[in-house]
């Protein structure tokens, strides 16, 4: 077993070594000795003190001088955040980079208005070094929350409310809306289909409206004509897309295909149109966006969709957050952020890609 | 327009009565007005400057004396935490009655033990003043962690780690698990079933255990003899419920009733049934527990269940949180805590009720 090198800190692996356990063995003992049986508890105490280890935490690689702590604020209401699986893969990615970093995640979501002046108080308390803020609406009084706390923040998705863009510029990571909803059109377009229909997303969000500008960009392109477009608004839940496409299909019972702008309103179409009979993708083709998994393959008839790297994109905000609060090792962001799509200094834009399935 | 009472604090709403604006917009102008439109944030500044209106966050009823937040951590990995809607329901009770003492929840979970020094630092940290810690496994070193910290916590479920309930004992709420289990399987023997199978739960969990003991009970009672029983064994999850339930019927094709240890498993179990052309509950009656929403009702068959108010021991972890944090408002949890079925000093053992439905 090799003696320490002198004057060394003696490592959590070394008291293993020592006591002859593994090095988790050695952890739960470190950290506390439950559900550890005696006798090894024993021998890993007796290798702490020989070695003359210290379990110590300042020494690690801390994301911050403070806190280690960075707030994840998801602006949605508690049933939006457990229920759709976008909030779920954004937070796997944003858990798993601040695990690297070494730092502890605090989720907080809004349930209303009405939580504004606690989330004030909490972030304005010096508890968390950073936060993470994403699926803000253009009216959301957040932001304004956040600046008045003054806390390092990047956003989720492009920031749309009033202010931001012009002086205060923010840091965000988002996808490339429009150009991913222009591709998901087009390849309507290129399958022959004349009477493509939109199901939006929330009008109060700036995803809901890139997309949008995007199904009008490629139907301007087309030799269809363009025109208005033939557009059913939605929430972005599977409901709200059931309940657009039979407005839908009330109003142009001739369309053959809808561009949904997320998945799990696809999803609601898909079922609708199951119902009254129309064949996907024969009669109707359906696109979605998102590539929600294992939703879009899934769904009936698998779903071709717009693929965006969401626990990816999670994964750079916390990169560009770490840029931000001065932590050398945040390399990620600096990859992409001066890339031709890149946004407002610092922000991130991502690609997208179609992924074909059998719904169009 | 009523003038303030003089010596009074000028309240928000004299703001925007004065402003003659909503209640909401005057907030919105106080947080930072975001998204209110120039006129009416200057009435309401004006309103502010003439009343002498000041934000005080001090004044008003802190669930503590210094971080108003309470951690809520889930002892799982972030999969199951957005996947198993046990946990949404239970976090939404506890939402509820943390707004409604104006305490700010932060939401921690445990993908593996190499969080757990980082969790430690955290709680021990000072940044909240409380915690509540649910779905603890019986070899956690969460609890050790969590004693470190000294953080008073109130645990969901009835502790079943080393030491616990010798010595230090620490307030839980938990349902009647043992109680739940036998009704559900005297009801069973009640339709003349002979030949009951148990899918339980992970048995390194109390409540999955104390359904074992339930189970056991009511087939001892019965004339049908007792004996070991016929038990498979699920985590929780849906698959591992469907997994249970065909090794079942290889072990004993000729059984008739089965009890699952929650409503995801059954579930799981009634796929599997359906697949082998088994009719619920001609063939083989079903029980689960929790009667999930919407889960239970939307079953094929609707599912027959132990009822346990999920949303409601969220509730009363908060009470009884505050009652250890000395905090003088929370009175629910006394209502209980004397009652016969009472656990530890200050523990509440919530009581459970078979939902008839369909399926057995």
């Amino acid at each position: 077993m090799p003696e320490p090198t002198p004057g060394a800190r003696p490592t959590l692996e070394a008291v293993a070594a020592r006591a002859g356990v593994s090095r988790a063995t050695a952890s739960r003992v470190v950290n506390g000795g439950a559900g550890v049986r005696r006798p090894l508890v024993e021998k890993v105490s007796r290798a702490v003190e020989e070695l003359g280890y210290v379990p110590n935490h300042a020494a690690r690689t801390l994301v911050t001088r403070r806190n280690g702590a960075i707030a994840v604020i998801i602006a949605e209401p508690e049933f939006r955040v457990f229920s759709d699986p976008f909030f779920e893969q954004q937070v796997r990615g944003i858990s798993r980079e601040l695990t690297a970093h070494d730092a502890q995640l605090v989720l907080l979501w809004v349930e209303g208005s009405g939580d504004y002046d606690r989330i004030a108080r909490y972030l304005g308390g010096g508890h968390v070094d950073g936060a993470l803020a994403f699926s803000l609406h253009n009216d959301d009084g957040l932001p304004a929350v956040i600046a008045r706390a003054k806390v390092p923040t990047v956003f989720g998705g492009r920031p749309g409310w009033p202010g931001a863009g012009a002086g205060q510029q923010v840091p965000y990571v988002d996808c490339d809306n429009r150009g991913g909803a222009r591709e998901a059109v087009r390849h309507l377009v290129s399958l022959g289909r004349t009477r493509i229909a939109h199901i939006a997303g929330p009008r109060d969000q700036t995803s809901a409206l890139d997309r949008i500008d995007g199904y009008r960009d490629a139907l301007l392109d087309a030799a269809t004509g363009g025109g208005p477009g033939l557009i059913a608004q939605g929430d972005f839940t599977v409901d709200s897309g059931a309940r657009a496409m039979a407005e839908l299909l009330e109003r142009a019972p001739d369309l053959d295909a809808v561009f949904a702008a997320n998945d799990l309103m696809a999803s609601g179409a898909l079922r609708v149109l199951r119902e009254r009979g129309r064949r996907v993708p024969q009669d109707v083709a359906v696109v979605g966006f998102d590539d929600m998994t294992p939703l879009a393959e899934s769904c009936d008839p698998p779903l071709t969709t717009v693929r965006q790297d969401i626990e990816g994109m999670g994964r750079l905000m916390v990169r560009l957050l770490m840029r931000v609060l001065g932590d050398g090792t945040g390399t990620g962001a600096d990859e992409n952020a001066d890339e031709p799509g890149a946004g407002a200094p610092g922000s991130v834009i991502t690609p997208t890609r179609l992924v074909r399935r059998a719904s169009a």
